[in-house]
């Protein structure tokens, strides 16, 4: 077989060619070429641009991430199947996981150097955290993160309200209740953490605004690891500088750095300078293990491409 | 009922009180008389010396806590039970988690505050953490704290090993394996994460000392929940400077403050200065729910008593 791996990936290609062996051939490539046919068995990248698509022929346009939002589908000629990966649920969950318990258990009240005199005091006058255990976290989106995020949080002892579109139990051993999305404002006013791990899209875009943010209690502690813009903006920075939303922990972002453009701050609020809130660059996915994970499922793929078995996690079948 | 609640918990005497109702009378002593028959249907403390055990007259003693080492049992009358209470196994277990996920998704090491140029600079060179997902677990005691903890680590995905007195599978859906204390060199050599919650006796005293830091791999985390002398003082002070051992979270100390003498440090080596410790003071139970919880199992206790059913929780039977 012969691979094309373009783009952002492409200082991958020697993981995928120790994975494939010596009998296939990964070619890396930095961008498409700027015009003339792509042609290969296999391309991979997670961004095909409409004219990229329109030129490529191959069989299998597999993309190294879980977003599809930047190939151009609908432009690949109809004998591709483009197929997805997934594997990032894992280190999402976890980081959501730690987010929670940081808010709960609060290590930030004791003090950092723990000398004679702290520790004399710290003792004498021993402050009091709070529990995870039986409060209620809502979790908007339940796909793969969502389900992970319940089922350590299920673990936990707290109290899961999945929130989705049609409010239709799916994986119901994870959830106490299910909602759909227009039961929302119910489920907000009782919980006690909200994490946000649903697709942008015209449904979701703007879903938590000044309404929303106000029906939380004011301790309550908001997790984003699904987009910027579910959330409003300017009314999220207002809730949190106000204390009418207790902390957020915030891993994506309304603005990011552009190659060649001049540095932006992550929102034109300062968010990330208020002390109730945890700002991370957009890592909560960024382990080695995630790479190994995809990397053995796009290999596996590939070679069941190459065997003529089907095809996994196909999101666009050949039409 | 007469109850006399005395000692350290004699402030939370408003508490049982409001319980019990007002057909029970509950005493709130600051500390037992000094001499003299001490008369009541019931005593809460969890301080009782030989001198004042002697001179208890009362049908049940509830310590209202775990541990009863400092209640003189055998100085008692044999007419008198005793009875202690748990529920701080989810307010450790919840503590210790967060260590564990602090350990491994290591967001100390992303920027503090997010300006435009911390975002660039992060976002262009987004350093990978890593999951505690697939990684050995020990856990050196498997009461009702280990088992907690084992419960949220396995929904974590990660290979937990308890390590008991025998080796024999106590609750085997909790572990993926079970070893006896015997066998600690060869699970230690394993371990990503070594957790105790053991109690302190003579068996466990220095259990962990320099010989079993060296075999743990050098990255791994020490969670100490037990007691500090599990420990040896110096050899761990040693493995963490030198950085043969990767970090610790230690909620017990080696030297605690005592009413009256001059502020002590918590340990006799500077380990709460080193900056791959965290040292927190002794309060990974310390939530509002964990009294709830103990107050309402003694309320319950209590009334048992009175109505003549068994007591729950006994730990020495009338003789």
């Amino acid at each position: 077989m012969h691979i094309k791996i373009v783009g952002l990936h492409a200082p991958n290609a020697p993981r995928l060619r120790a994975l494939l062996g010596p009998t296939h051939e990964v070619e890396a490539l930095d961008a498409f070429p700027k015009d003339g046919p792509i042609c290969a068995d296999v391309v991979v990248s997670n961004s095909v641009s409409d004219y990229e698509a329109a030129r490529i022929q191959c069989r299998l346009l597999q993309v190294p991430g879980a977003g599809w939002e930047q190939v151009a589908c609908e432009a690949l000629p109809g004998a591709t199947a483009v197929c997805n990966v997934h594997g990032h649920e894992v280190p999402i969950a976890e980081f959501t996981i730690h987010a929670l318990l940081e808010h709960f258990v609060q290590l930030w009240q004791y003090p950092a150097q723990l000398d004679a005199q702290a520790w004399a005091q710290a003792y004498a006058n021993r402050a009091q955290h709070d529990e995870a255990y039986g409060k209620t976290l809502a979790i908007v989106g339940f796909g793969h993160i969502g389900q992970e995020i319940a089922r350590r949080a299920k673990a936990l002892g707290m109290h899961v309200v999945a929130v989705t579109r049609s409010g239709k139990p799916t994986a119901p051993a994870l959830a106490d209740e299910f909602a759909a999305v227009s039961e929302l404002d119910a489920v907000l006013a009782h919980a006690r953490a909200l994490v946000l791990c649903c697709p942008l899209d015209e449904n979701t875009r703007g879903l938590i605004g000044a309404r929303q943010l106000a029906l939380l209690p004011p301790q309550a502690l908001l997790v984003n690891v699904a987009r910027a813009e579910v959330v409003d903006e300017q009314a999220l920075y207002e809730a949190l500088r106000d204390h009418r939303l207790g902390r957020a922990v915030l891993d994506v972002w309304f603005q990011y750095p552009k190659k060649g453009q001049p540095p932006v701050p992550p929102s034109r609020w300062p968010l990330h300078a208020l002390p109730n809130v945890r700002a991370t660059p957009h890592i909560s996915a960024m382990t080695p293990a995630l790479l190994e994970r995809r990397y053995s499922f796009m290999a596996s793929n590939i070679l069941r491409l190459h065997a003529g078995q089907p095809l996994r996690n196909v999101i666009r079948p050949p039409q």
